[in-house]
């Protein structure tokens, strides 16, 4: 048997006041139809068996999805509620298979939940399977209607509810599986002749009962998988869960925390054991941290890959490879495309970019190494620079092994430093500089006395 | 009919173990007394209506109202009770007025509450009106007793109270609204006949019930507004009561926050909408941020106007005024005086100070402009500095539109770069440099081969 | 009468997925058996009279102590259970002393508790003290059981407890006060002969009682004493109460906190009154810290002593004296080694290193200072930089009282600048500069017109 889903994701971010549509608004750095969109995957249905029914900022979220996979969308012109979401995209529906329907905007839902109440739903036999679950304030969601042997008999929204179901505490997660042609039957029987002229989704479960058919539930044993979010408050909420909820599962794995104040880490983040996380930091995207580290307060690395044993204090870092042993810090920014070799060291007010640093390699102050390649045990003084600009093209500069770059030393580039050469500080070097040799660029040191007597700086002062 | 309104500010510091005087303890960065001020102004009283009475720390006090407005001040040499400071500002009675008494310590009472029950005041006839407020925890504040009819009959100090008037949860907020005639007629009455001898303003209320006058009460929604501070940990709570407000407010904007950790908004920042805030942003003063911003990391604000679309990541920002779609980071100082026009980047350890830096001009990293005029599409070299200060003297640096400035260049004002100019990589420039034209300073390099042989730094490393 | 303790610290970090043996897991930076070890010192006990039963990560345990103090040490070399581990330090049991036990792994027992336990256990006449706690979630912890007089009758470890047993909230902390010879009776009558197969301390008090000796207990007022570490999240949460707790006490001192985010305060750090600690604040070790400074926001102070009226903005500091009334950055580093005397202004992207920097000297910004002694009045430009290293030694400079040093100067050291001397900008200095001169290395200038046209960037671009 094969499965589709239909994700909702046409609301707009009118509540949030946001430009952005609400499936878009973010949960620890990721769009919250990502959340959403990976849980379905996890639960084995191929992207091009998801349907993503789009309408509030459509083109924005298509070239989201185009980004991620092979989705199919679906314009919901009008909003005319969760039934009338489905019906355009009821193509998705095929004979046979059955039908998971959600929310692109509840982030916490999850493949393994997906996965065990589909295996219910297929169990049971049932037409519909609701996820449901137990909220101990249950707020604004719909409640669960059961008959006296306790099976399903309904689900009413709050503004519906007689006092008695406001007391219940099972709520409609709006996560369903249907079987397919239950969900053919009932979409075009749904109607919209109620208050809001809205067609609900939650009106299927009245149509297939009173068709013969059978309607379950599965109820989730997390309550925080059926959270979503309408305004920015909201949101908050949830990106504050799931930060809690990642730092606990990295506290399982031997990471070590003395605050959560001001730590950010993304969903997919990694971290070895007997790393130390200080307060301040964000971790971001397809980031891989490894044991015995040192991280923060307030460094900020994205999309890097970080040894074991690296102290970074107060560093941020993108798209960057740092190898073992590697000290940064405090004040350094790690730019795109820098890889750090073992044992390098990078001292305070230090930008590395686009460069490959060799081992042991030392930078140590208020210096920018760019489009370089630098060798091994290279020493370089403070203030350096590596000019590789020249207003309309950039060039690389390469520094060869325990090279000793003087202070203040430009090194115009294209231009290379050969093994164990020197330059002297103060230098502006545009050519070669042959291995083992002293380059200097200096004039000669003019003394003139009494000169402050004449310039009177001090009495002045 | 007109108002004036009196506020106790005499108390000391004693239990906050602060040289300042209470009142001026700070709550988001403003001294209590401030919020108190701005309340009573936002009730409509005019600065020159309002009556300080003021003891410890006198002189401080009084500095500090004299740069907000014209207040009048009266000094309590002796700490007597809050009747006994009454009285020392009795000339502030006017006759056929009506006179706010409210406390300098108690930040959160706010101009609606105050207008609300000046015409509840008003209707009702009353000679007072004391504000009250239901608390869950009534804690140390005096509690209201109300008679047969629910009329107040009195006030009751905590520690007056038996068992039965402890769980009273209405407590008197210490702010009151009287007729000019009914509080002089009772000023003179109190008595310092008690156990800590001193005049109690709640006695009053009694001295006007007596004497055949109404009392009544208004009860604010939000219990906030009584909150004081005696000590450093209450001052703390205010602190964070003050910050969620603030925040929620933002939120309620479309204003995104992730986190709230370490983030502290002053109560008169303005953000614009889908502007985001990270974790460790502090916004200070008079300072408004335009929409689509990302701040943060760790970026602090102060007094500055920031345009949309602006990115500042761990920027300090001072005094400055930054234009649409600027970004700035990681690692900047802007200092009071720059302005930043559409489009500028600036890179990491970058200040700028007092100056003006025209439309998509670069200051990548690593440079210091003070004191300049910077025209458009400027490109600033790696380690740029304006030497503005010869020991007596700032001078200014003109920059002219398309400059290149080669890194490490000095420029030592005054001097002007003509347009489209370029200088070379580690010269100082002492002179104007005409447009179109390439300056450099530099010397013949030399080469020196064999070099690191006779020096033997590695082999003696 | 004299005293002993035996120290249980033989646990692995298992639980805590860690390569550190579990009391050297930190609390605020300092190992657990620290706080441990010091109220032990608190309690008078010398640590020549306290024994350490060792076993997980023996060696690095056994290091640590050697720093600490003369601690006897013991090897367990198997896990068999804390009655075991008490045996192996048996020979620190001498006659007529009275015995402490306690645990390295619950940082928040202090002399004051064991002091006052001791006491009572000496005035009863006990032969065995239990220390003891009520929590309302007594959760995992031994029960207190007692007889129909209240008497200590046994513990109960939770798993053995019945439901009526679960219900007491009354626990064993784990610490306790023996007399020498009941302790040294009971231990050989210990039996391993339980599911565990492990020997129990706690079956010590059965078989005082059993023997006819005088079991009793002192409850602890606080019941964080008896909180211990067996996984990461634990550890956080002791993190977070000694934060708090540490906050709480330099509140108490007038001490202003506006918000506790990201703020980590060692318990060793003293701060004077009136100082502010802002956001993301780190004060650790040995640091002391006078009054009316202003910290933070991301200030982090390691070893350090900071005078009055200094301000610290984004600074890191280690190992290095502030006096009186600096002020220092945004963004700067104070490496060991600094002294900055009063009135000194460190601006943005400074380092300063091993240096000794007089009364009001000016370092104002993107400066590296390393191994100097900079005398009083001193102003250095932007981008000055001391050569410290020839990549073989270091070398010192020297700076004369109110001296002038260009902008971008480089000093090769050994150099000495005299009083009221002034280097050029740009220039760089290997010899001394005489006092009152002016020392200025740098070429002719070249401009070459129309330099643009040909080179035609503008255009390219």
């Amino acid at each position: 048997m094969s499965y589709c889903a239909i994700v909702l994701a046409a609301g707009d971010g009118k509540r949030m006041k946001s430009s952005k549509p609400k499936v878009m608004c973010e949960v620890l750095g990721d769009p919250m139809i990502d959340w959403v969109l990976d849980g379905v995957r996890d639960a084995g249905i191929p992207d091009n068996n998801v349907g993503v029914v789009i309408g509030s900022g459509a083109e924005t979220v298509k070239a989201h999805l185009a980004k991620r996979g092979e989705y199919r969308t679906f314009m919901q012109t009008e909003r005319k509620g969760t039934g009338h979401a489905v019906m355009q995209a009821a193509e998705m529906i095929k004979a046979g298979e059955n039908v998971l329907v959600l929310c692109g905007d509840a982030p916490f839902i999850n493949g393994d939940v997906l996965t065990t109440a589909l295996n219910e739903h297929v169990h049971s036999g049932n037409d519909v399977t609701v996820i449901t679950a137990d909220l101990p304030d249950p707020a604004g969601y719909g409640r669960i209607i059961r008959g006296e042997n306790g099976e399903l008999s309904g689900i009413v929204e709050k503004k519906d509810c007689t006092l008695v179901q406001l007391g219940i505490t099972e709520i409609n997660s709006g996560v369903y599986w249907f079987k397919a042609s239950a969900l053919a039957d009932a979409l075009p029987k749904l109607s919209a002749d109620n208050a809001a002229g809205e067609y609900y989704l939650t009106d299927t479960v009245g149509i297939i009962l009173e068709s013969g058919g059978k309607a379950g539930t599965f109820t989730a044993e997390d309550g925080d998988i059926v959270l979503g979010a309408n305004n920015r408050a909201d949101l908050l909420a949830l990106n504050i869960i799931a930060k809690m909820q990642v730092i606990q599962r990295h506290l399982d794995e031997g990471v070590e925390f003395v605050s959560t104040d001001g730590i950010i880490i993304g969903r997919n983040v990694q971290i070895g054991r007997d790393t130390t996380i200080l307060p301040g930091t964000i971790l971001r995207g397809n980031t891989v941290i490894g044991e015995n580290c040192n991280l923060g307060p307030n460094t900020l690395i994205e999309n890097c890959r970080i040894g074991n044993g690296v102290t970074l204090n107060s560093v941020q870092a993108y798209d960057s490879r740092v190898c073992d042993r590697v000290k940064a810090g405090p004040f350094v920014q790690l730019r795109p495309g820098t890889v750090l070799h073992d044992g390098v060291k990078i001292g305070d007010f230090v930008e590395i970019k686009n460069s490959e640093i060799g081992v042991n390699t030392a930078v140590a102050h208020l210096t920018y190494v760019g489009d370089s390649d630098v060798g091994k045990g290279v020493n370089f003084g403070c203030g350096c620079v590596t000019a590789n600009y020249d207003g309309i093209n950039k060039y690389r500069t390469k520094i060869g092994d325990y090279a000793f770059i003087g202070c203040n030393t430009n090194l115009i580039a294209p231009v290379e430093i050969g093994e164990n050469a020197t330059t002297a500080a103060g230098s502006t070097i545009t050519k070669a500089v042959p291995p083992d040799s002293l380059a200097v660029e200096r004039s000669q040191t003019k003394i003139i006395e009494n000169w402050e007597k004449n310039f009177q700086r001090i009495k002045k002062a």
